[in-house]
This record gives C-alpha cells, sequence and structure tokens, in this order.
C-alpha cells in the first residue's frame, strides 16, 4: 500500500494526519504538481482527475478522495475509532466532517487559488471571489466558536475526522492567506491549542 | 422520523430518491427558504446553517448534510446496498459519489446562483463564474462519456448513491441552467437513459 502525496497539500495532510492518529505505517510518493507530475498518462492511470492524494492498494486499485480514503482505512483500521462508534455517532461525525470541508476548507482553498501568485496563468483568477470567501470564513470561525462553548472537539467529545480537517483548513489558511483565528474567539482558540499540539499534528 | 425537504432542490431531491430506492416511508416537511423559514429560531435549532434536508430522529436529533442523511439511512436499512457491499466497495461507490457531487452537481448548483434570476440580490452573482464553471461541466461530462463505455452505473455494475447524485446534477442542468447531456455522448446518454427511467427518478 502506498499513499501518493502533494506534501504542501491540506487535503494530503489530513490523510498523514488519520494515517499517524491510527499508528499506521503507509509508505509515501510525492507528486510534484508543478512540474506536471500529476498529469502523466501513468498518474492519469491512478486518477483521472490528477489529484492528490490517491491511496494505492497491493492489487493496484487505486482510491482517490481524501475522506473517502479515510474512510477506508477506519472500517479496515477500527482503532481508535476517528469518525464515530455507532450508526449515529458516524451519522454525526460526518456531518461535522462534511461542515468543515464546504464551509471552511473548501473556502480557505478557493481564497489561496483565486489569490496566489503560484496560481496565476494556471486559473483564472477572480479577486472578488476570493473576497467573497474571505468574509464568509470569518463568518464561520465565529459559528464554530459558539459551536464550541460546550465541547471539547468538532463533533462533541472525543478527536475526530472533522477536527483534522478543520486543522488543517486552519493550517492553511494561516500559512497561506493570512486568516488567523481571531484571539476574542476564546472556544475556537482553545480548541486549536488542543488539536495543534497533537504529536500527529506536523504529520 | 420526518425529512425537512425543499422541493425544488437537487440536494433534497438525492435524498428523496434514495428513501425511495430503498422502499422507506418517511414523512416531508417542505421548508420555503423564499420566505425565509429556513432562517427561524426554530429551524436553526435543527440545522444552524439553515440548509435543507434535515432527517429528525424520533428523539429530536438532527442530521443535515445529503450524503451524511444517505448514509446513516444505508447504514440502518441496508438492502438494497446504495452504498456498497465491503469495505473496498463502499469506498469506491464513495469515491465516485464525492466525484459526482464536487465535478458535477457543486459546479451545476453555482451557475444556477450565479446566473439565476431568483439568486438576484441574495448573493453577489459573478457571471465570469458562472461561466468557468460551465466550461468545467461540458468537460466532465466528456470525461464521465469515457468512464461509461464499459460499464452500466457511475460506480460499476449496479446503481447506487453515486448514480443518483450525477441524475440529480442533470435534473437541475437541465431544468435550471439549460445545459443538456450532448448527444454524441452516447455512453452517458445511454446511462441517462436507464436512470432516468426509473419508477424512482421523480421521488
Amino acid at each position: 500500500m502506498k499513499l501518493y502525496d502533494l506534501p504542501p497539500s491540506p487535503n494530503a495532510r489530513r490523510v498523514r494526519i488519520f494515517i499517524a492518529e491510527k499508528g499506521l505505517d503507509i509508505p509515501t510518493v510525492p507528486v510534484n504538481m508543478m512540474t506536471g507530475e500529476n498529469q502523466t498518462e501513468e498518474y492519469l492511470d491512478k486518477n483521472p482527475l490528477g489529484m492528490m492524494p490517491v491511496l494505492e492498494l497491493e492489487d493496484g486499485t487505486c482510491i482517490s478522495e481524501s475522506a473517502t480514503i479515510c474512510r477506508y482505512l477506519e472500517e479496515t483500521n477500527p482503532n481508535p475509532s476517528l469518525m464515530g462508534n455507532d450508526a449515529l455517532d458516524r451519522a454525526l461525525v460526518d456531518m461535522w466532517h462534511r461542515r468543515m470541508e464546504f464551509e471552511l476548507l473548501d473556502p480557505i482553498i478557493k481564497i489561496f487559488v483565486h489569490t496566489g501568485e503560484i496560481w496565476k496563468g494556471r486559473v483564472t483568477q477572480i479577486s472578488e471571489l476570493a473576497q467573497i470567501n474571505k468574509v464568509n470564513v470569518l463568518s464561520r470561525m465565529e459559528w464554530l466558536d459558539k459551536e464550541l462553548i460546550d465541547r471539547e472537539f468538532i463533533a462533541g467529545g472525543y478527536y475526530t475526522v472533522a477536527d483534522i480537517t478543520a486543522q488543517c483548513a486552519f493550517v492553511m489558511a494561516k500559512a497561506a492567506v493570512d486568516i488567523h483565528i481571531p484571539a476574542e474567539l476564546t472556544n475556537l482558540s482553545d480548541w486549536w491549542a488542543r488539536v495543534s499540539s497533537r504529536p500527529t499534528a506536523r504529520a
């Protein structure tokens, strides 16, 4: 088994943290998007959309989509649980995971893509879209701060894949588009201190 | 159990089709977004993001996110399987389901939101974004046509949630933004004929 990896990508990082939290040892193969390594015929056979990460199984089957890779690893390595312990718990973790994907990670990636130097000439950058997403992300942080008033982690009382995705979103926000968690959002700041100090946070 | 529903929404429709394919009988409660029924305090208690659909369980627990609702219903009502039969099959269905969400449904909704009369004044419409998404959707249809060359359904040999999401995306494309499957994409057209003639297609 191996993981085709894009080291700075928040999507790849969430899979690496998930693997580290599970205590698994899966070799990674970095794929350099900037030199087009993800557009070779060989790589497109693994993922026709040319995106990373991809988990390649022993028989050559390739699984793409970060959340799908996590789900497969959860099912084949249930302990420690990172995606819920029964049908309802799994539903609530999944709901929170998707909220973190759509309300935080996706708009933060869009801000980066629509403003970043590195994307100039590769995509049509729309600065108005980046601006709208920036406003939305700030408002979602305020919402999340209120949600965290009475619990330690995003989906409830224990660390899950929803925390992993949110923490990768905030790493990118800070490093790539200069958006930081406002100090007055104390519940969110406390959550951030808890998750970013885990031994797996730099996976 | 009841489903808070937005009848014309492709997200709500995919849950309704999923429920119909499972043979379940879950009453629906329509929520009128245009008159702000999704912004009342009572509704925001069910989903703080104000979106539909939401599945309310007997004990009052609310599950939002269409894919999460389908997953919960799959786990509690396994037959017929619509999300895979073992860990690897579930991973492949999930991968294809996410591709249909991100590569088709999401851009089609964006085209509608950024061009539709009904959204004027409610959001900042960026026509350039709609145009980019239109080009992307057409290119994804060509890709999907090639993928369907040797199989009957999106994720493999049987009908799954990935087909449901793709068919709801195409219903919206046709009805709301006048994008149709090009006749020369014969594999995709044949797939469309197969899925749109199912008894559940108008759920």
